[in-house]
């Protein structure tokens, strides 16, 4: 993939600034681009690098008022941070851009598959499995018995659907990542084993939900594990079963959410949290990474921390006092001797 | 899977009280019951919706009282929880009755395979692999050279099992997970770079176990790392090299356990947890959510909680003192101020 | 495998005091071994099992003096420990000898692999991937357009690895590990929800990394995540988008790095740790398991504990404190009434 200045500046709708004909065929950070690389800038504190860069082309502002001379060709746009922004999608697109069933794979008859699709080797798609148009189905996936998949989903190599399960429009899940494994239920038996409680709902993944690598999302016991539409979440996070997370929360990686736990919009929730099970968190709730969250958040739109959590600034200020402790105990040992001396002293 | 109101009665050998004829083809609770469901009741508390829910078929204990007029079927049962229960697991037995081998598969010549197995695609069996009756290994599934399993047990898509390694009866492990993976074993050099150290044990899943998905147990240094009889572990756990678990405990998910530590039998673990390495922890021992256990626990049956964990009594009351912690500071500097006008005055 | 005492002794250049021709056909620790183990005395506080252990042969060092009579055959050489690591990896280089391409397996016909591959059933090797001599590509492996690996690889079985991402020379990685899925990058949106920054950028893990099973490393933004030499990264760790740890440092199981942070060399970082994003760890730093880093460390070389952390030592004296804070309590309540009755008293 080569392509000149000018070509560039055309797919943006912005201005030449040098010479129109030098082509670029990788993109690059402008501290660390090198000769034929295409770089933007749009933060001002960077603007020194733009007249350092080895980038052949850079992507600038239209605003942007040059105070020294500059090597590379510049593109100026209204905003080149969007502008950078729409070359990676298409970028990435076209790396992506995969169709066609590769051999062998494994597809069940009675599976309907839609228009335009990629279904890579060793990908297995079960009975009764109906996935839509544009879908991109990579190697080594497993699809079980009567999952249905919306358009446009990508599902990465070694993804696992088990049954029943069900995929919105435009979802992407990353390598590694179990949809649908039984929820953890047992029921204790007198002489101190555990009997099994079969798992038979399932999870439901709304339009443009985004999952990470390696990420596991239980089926319900009964009933469906709800992640609405737009949710975002990270590598190595656990959703339990019966859980159900609101539209646009996102949750870093290694979070862990307990079962039937529910999960307001718009949440953002840092990494390596734990949220204990049969609570609820109300919407545009924030939680710091590392917090451990044991009791519903009814209030909507603030922020929480620590393990119990607590109110973010009430955490952070006990945080600095606890640094103090060691001091304290020594000024309290220090009291008890000066009032005993009072006290003989006023005897 | 169609049942009238009369079949589930004669399977569970309960009594129907409405339209025996009436026909339901899916689970549901009886809060989100829809027409065409069957549902139960159980726990007294959610009386209120078996007059509201529009289930065709209701499980209820022999001995309710009914205080309103109901719309669905009844099916009265000794206990309507235990008989639900079993409708699930039928449920569940009908879903995954799977048996024959799908191609292409790999099964190494050697490999020794029981009576009515399911073979998924995709999956690989290596050289002198023996398996025992009534097994269910799904699509992409590994087995290594000299893996012994037992009867009954299934492996979910894509769980992998490094050589040697022991499975029992009746277990069943979860997609992604890895049993068998080289433990972290590793001896520095004077230079500061590190030498590894072979992994050359094995890991054993007694009878009875069952495994989330994602979790990963590694193979013994020498030896073998054990997970004893009726063991159940969620996702997302960490087990490392020589680890033993004792019977019938349970970890939550995202735990870990560090090399060598041995835990005793009928434990419970709460969700990520940590405990360190070449420690002992007693039977019966409950650790809370988000613990970290850095030394071992000697007496049996006590609760434990923090990081480091103390006794959750305690625990818990320096939590609660933790939050007053900032008033605390506020108070000795009061205290302080109180004396040296005390001292002053004294003078 | 079968080996007597005499062959063994010829492999370690030692001497045989005892029966020569007396044969092993397994390895095992000294308080454990039957009847046909090969085991080993390094550390003179296990010498007790020496005098009682089945092993048919025991390794031993040179300058070892015997306090009672013994059953096993010794080959004594100069360092036993080492003697033995020298075995423990004889054994698993032919445990783990396989070469050849098992079907089905799928190489891309613009794919380049070296002298003496060994190529799973079910491996995937897509178009322009280029991997070197002597690699093992186990079972279910995804190895995506345009990857360069080196010499001496081994991926386990179901290792996937995306687009563009580079491998060194004698690099393991363990089942279920995810190289260069998407960072997270998500832009906002004024309406609440997020666009989705494309993640171009790749991951590189230079010459002797070794990586655990269900890792996650995500791919750049835009450059590179990097991995430098010799690095040793456990199970279930999660390292983000544009992260660089530095050579030789070892990462305990479930710990995550946030991302475009910059670990040091030589650093020893525990288990279930989480580091933010954006910050810089000095070189040969060490962190205790469970601790969160949320700021950089300047000073090299230093130890680290707690959530957020603080200097070891400072930290192990505030836990002490703590779980004396309840009795702190009681003492400044105390302290109160005294000198509420002292200035009742001097008034």
């Amino acid at each position: 993939m080569q392509f000149t200045a000018q070509q560039i500046s055309f797919m943006l709708n912005g201005t030449v600034e040098g010479d129109p004909n030098v082509s670029v065929n990788q993109l690059a950070k402008i501290e660390d681009a090198g000769y034929g690389s295409l770089s933007f800038l749009a933060n001002p504190k960077y603007e020194q690098y733009l007249y350092t860069t080895n980038a052949s082309v850079v992507i600038v502002n239209n605003d942007l008022v040059l105070s020294e001379e500059v090597k590379a060709t510049l593109v100026r746009v209204e905003n080149a941070y969007s502008a950078f922004t729409i070359l990676l999608e298409k970028y990435n697109t076209i790396k992506l851009n995969k169709t066609g069933i590769e051999q062998p794979s494994f597809i069940h008859p009675s599976a309907k598959i839609g228009e335009n699709a990629y279904i890579g080797a060793f990908a297995y798609i079960g009975p009764d499995v109906k996935i839509g148009d544009n879908c991109k189905i990579f190697p080594n996936t497993y699809i079980a018995d009567g999952v249905v998949i919306g358009d446009n989903v990508t599902l990465y190599a070694g993804v696992k659907i088990y049954f029943d399960c069900l995929i919105g429009n435009r979802v992407i899940i990353h390598s590694g990542t179990i949809i649908g494994g039984d929820g953890f239920g047992f029921a204790p038996n007198a002489n101190g084993s555990y009997t099994k409680i079969s798992q038979i709902g399932n999870v439901i993944l709304e339009d443009d939900v985004e999952v990470g690598s390696n990420t596991t999302i239980d089926r319900a016991t009964l009933g469906s594990t709800i992640i609405r539409r737009g949710v975002k979440l990270d590598n190595l996070i656990q959703i339990a079963h019966n859980v159900e997370i609101g539209a646009d929360t996102v949750v870093a990686a290694q979070s862990g959410i307990s079962g039937s736990s529910k999960i307001g919009e718009n949440c953002i929730i840092g990494g390596q949290v734990g949220i204990v099970g049969h609570i609820s968190i109300a919407k545009g709730t924030q939680i710091q990474a590392k917090s451990g969250i044991s009791r519903s958040i009814d209030i909507a739109g603030k922020k929480w921390a620590g393990a119990p959590a607590s109110a973010y600034t009430d955490h952070m200020r006990s945080q600095v006092v606890l640094t103090r402790l060691p001091d304290l105990e020594k000024r309290i040992i220090e009291l008890e001797k000066i009032i005993a001396e009072l006290r003989t002293e006023s005897k």
